[in-house]
């Protein structure tokens, strides 16, 4: 009974998933629909009620055959799929959703000079591995990641970071937010007290919160982040390069006394070394984790800054008697990078291209930022001060007015196109206001003063 | 003075960071070290001092110039790095730690055929698409994922697995646990209890667990899942295609009753569809979800199964009145998977090559769970009966002999390198004495006889 009645209707349900696949836009004009025979077999039903269903499909409009190009949906419907539902939302990072964008827009933080990256080079070796793909690629990769990416991680950290360490250290993971969590869970227990640098990076007191920590701001001054003077602070997230948003350096005093304290007070370091490669005056900085004698230092490296953000790949360096807890919660916290990701990473370590990439955009952003202060003081001066800063890859815009709205003004420019953030929106307290933006991607005087007289234009 | 200090010992730093990563094993014998004049920008040395440390290291052997190919680190060392520090550590999910393995083991769960996947046609299109990359590539990928993925797999569940919904309802992750840490966070709040099945895959309470959620057992029968009774259960996780690891299939009325539990309950429906493609008999069966007209079922999919598990990629459709709820988690649980990758999926499905696989592995499954079902009652009917199964990609042996201890056995097989899962850890209760072992990868009859033979000699 079931069943005869099934096959009395079911040229209706084919019909039905069609016609509303095309209905709700999924399906639009002049895209494939699966063959009468792989449908059918999709449904359980006969090859006759599928065609059936396409027959009546036809001969409202909705479908034609095309001979060797199958059944499509037609070119000409009469029906448009509703506008709302053609859009596929898009969103980058740190973007609100009401912002939504593939393209970068000028000044716009976090990416690295993408016009000098070797494209050609990557391409050419990412190609090679695509090609070499063979059964041993297509099984699960490491938890813990690639072990010859390990190796090399630990390797170039050991060389140019002064970072002693053995690759059974370095976990793979797919991101900061990744590397916080893993970090954060091996660590801490719920409701644990977590400093944060005051002002500081944003996302960083949200994933604390979300992974129900309780953050505590720890002001920073000129030699970078002060010494945490709450005793119940169980870990602190640091930015020693170039403290994020200030630039300011750790100093090396300073890097001891926080060593001091986290072994005094039976404390982590979370160190988030984002951009420490590029320093732009004096002297090169090795990593905090260099000095870290007590094993009170976990790293936190990425390769969205080095390389580019599209391969979602970062990395955490763990001190020697952690690594069986870190591996113990690799099942829940592994990056997952694809197998693929990690051998191109590895191919462009190994072959010599990333150590020698990095001393190029080395020197590129020490002029990049070079000319864009020059410019933005010439043209904006009376408006704004640059601060000096010894590395990183953004510029601090003060306004010389301390009235200023600096949030009203950052969205008033978002929304014309031009990025930028609020200094006082990356601190817990008021601040003189400010706009936090990147140079990295500017690549002419030129193409500056015109981006500056945009801005200029907005003030 | 400090940097006199500094200058007059500087070639002992140079000296100590290589001799270290030597004698630690991080460098290898043979493997290339920086070039003076690289290492000294980067420690901000002058390349005397540098040439200087190198001079001592080659004097005692350590390293040799070896004129075009660099100076690299003595092939004949005395000191041979530690053997422990010479192994990167690697695992597989699913393993315990003391059993570190690249290798698929015989019969082991959750990969699919990997001799039958199509790598030649996949390397050819995922070599194009790294060919091609450019400039937009490097930037970061949409949090929610890749806009054509996401139409891609609207389209393939809306025609293949019945499922109506937008791709704005679709969201890309990086695997399972992943999906189920999103799907948690945005619908439940801290201890709510969550319902698992009973027996079911163990890694689900793991997650619910760590995500500080109570996972409550909810027994499954003959025809699937039952109905939870208690009223707290806030959501309920469910494999309705083939039951893991029973491989019962959610009867229709069952499937109904539940759908209408939840609405009544306003409790959520986790479906784990984690295998549905693949049904060896009677009538394929679409997803509960597309019978979900009150929008309480969240829908769990993986492309390890189907394609393969190295891609590290899975997604999540949640009902479209959640999707702000969803996107507004994304910067805290976004799949990170990276943009060549989704690419690389997206061209596999639009290029028709999905939907075929599947169809070939459908068939290539049904084969070979018959071979496998038929020989292992001819060698092992005495010890063990197999469970008849409509679908899935593993297979339960019973013992005959209920006062078996199926752990023992299963840990005893994975020494000797056959691999196996108890059933008795995948159930909260006694149960009777099994294994759970996949089929899968066995190619031949007389692969599978050799298996079965090496099998009984441990038994």
């Amino acid at each position: 009974m079931q069943k005869s009645q099934n096959k009395l209707f079911a040229y209706k349900l084919v019909y039905k998933r069609i016609h509303t696949a095309i209905l709700e836009g999924v399906l639009k004009p002049g895209e494939r629909i699966p063959s009468a025979r792989a449908l059918a077999k999709e449904m359980g039903l006969s090859r006759g009620s599928v065609e059936e269903g396409y027959a009546l499909l036809k001969s409202e409009g909705f479908i034609e055959a095309k001979g060797q190009a199958g059944t499509r949906v037609s070119q000409n419907l009469i029906e448009q799929p509703k506008p709302s539902l053609n859009e596929v939302t898009v969103r980058q990072p740190g973007f609100t959703t009401d912002l939504q964008t593939t393209d970068i827009l000028p000044f716009q933080l976090g990416i690295p000079a993408l016009d000098a990256f070797p494209f050609k080079t990557w391409a050419r070796m990412a190609a090679r591995n695509a090609r070499n793909t063979a059964i041993d690629n297509l099984t699960y990769p490491s938890v813990y990641g690639l072990p010859e990416l390990r190796l090399a991680i630990a390797q170039y950290l050991n060389l140019y970071r002064g970072v002693q360490c053995q690759p059974t250290q370095v976990f793979i993971t797919s991101g900061y937010v990744n590397s916080i969590k893993w970090i954060t869970k091996a660590l801490l227990s719920p409701d644990d007290k977590v400093g944060v640098e005051d002002p500081g990076y944003p996302l960083t007191k949200l994933i604390l919160e979300n992974e129900r920590l309780t953050p505590a701001f720890v002001p920073v001054d000129g030699s970078g982040v002060t010494i945490p003077k709450e005793r119940e602070i169980k870990a602190l997230v640091v930015t020693p390069a170039h403290q994020s948003p200030t630039c300011v350096s750790l100093s090396l005093q300073r890097r001891q006394m926080l060593l001091d304290w986290a072994a005094g007070n039976d404390s982590w370091i979370i160190e988030d070394d984002y951009d420490g490669e590029y320093r732009h005056t004096g002297l090169p900085l090795p990593a905090l984790k260099s000095l870290d004698t007590q094993d009170r230092v976990i790293y936190s490296g990425t390769f969205s800054k080095v390389l580019f953000p599209n391969l979602r790949t970062a990395y955490i360096v763990v001190p020697q008697n952690l690594v069986s807890r870190f591996e113990q919660l690799s099942d829940l916290y592994a990056g997952n990078v694809a197998g693929l990701t990690q051998l191109c990473i590895f191919n462009f370590m190994q072959e010599g291209h990333f150590t020698r990439h990095i001393q190029r955009m080395r020197k590129l952003y020490r002029k990049r930022r070079e000319f864009a202060a020059k410019l933005f003081a010439q043209y904006l001066g009376n408006n704004l001060s640059i601060e000096p800063q010894p590395g990183g890859m953004h510029m601090i815009l003060k306004f010389n007015d301390p009235s200023c709205n600096d949030v009203e003004i950052a969205n008033k420019l978002l929304h014309e196109g031009l990025y930028s953030q609020a200094l006082s929106q990356w601190s817990s307290k008021k601040t003189h206001p400010g706009l936090i933006l990147s140079f990295t991607n500017i690549k002419t005087e030129e193409e500056c003063t015109a981006l500056i007289l945009r801005l200029k234009a907005l003030l």
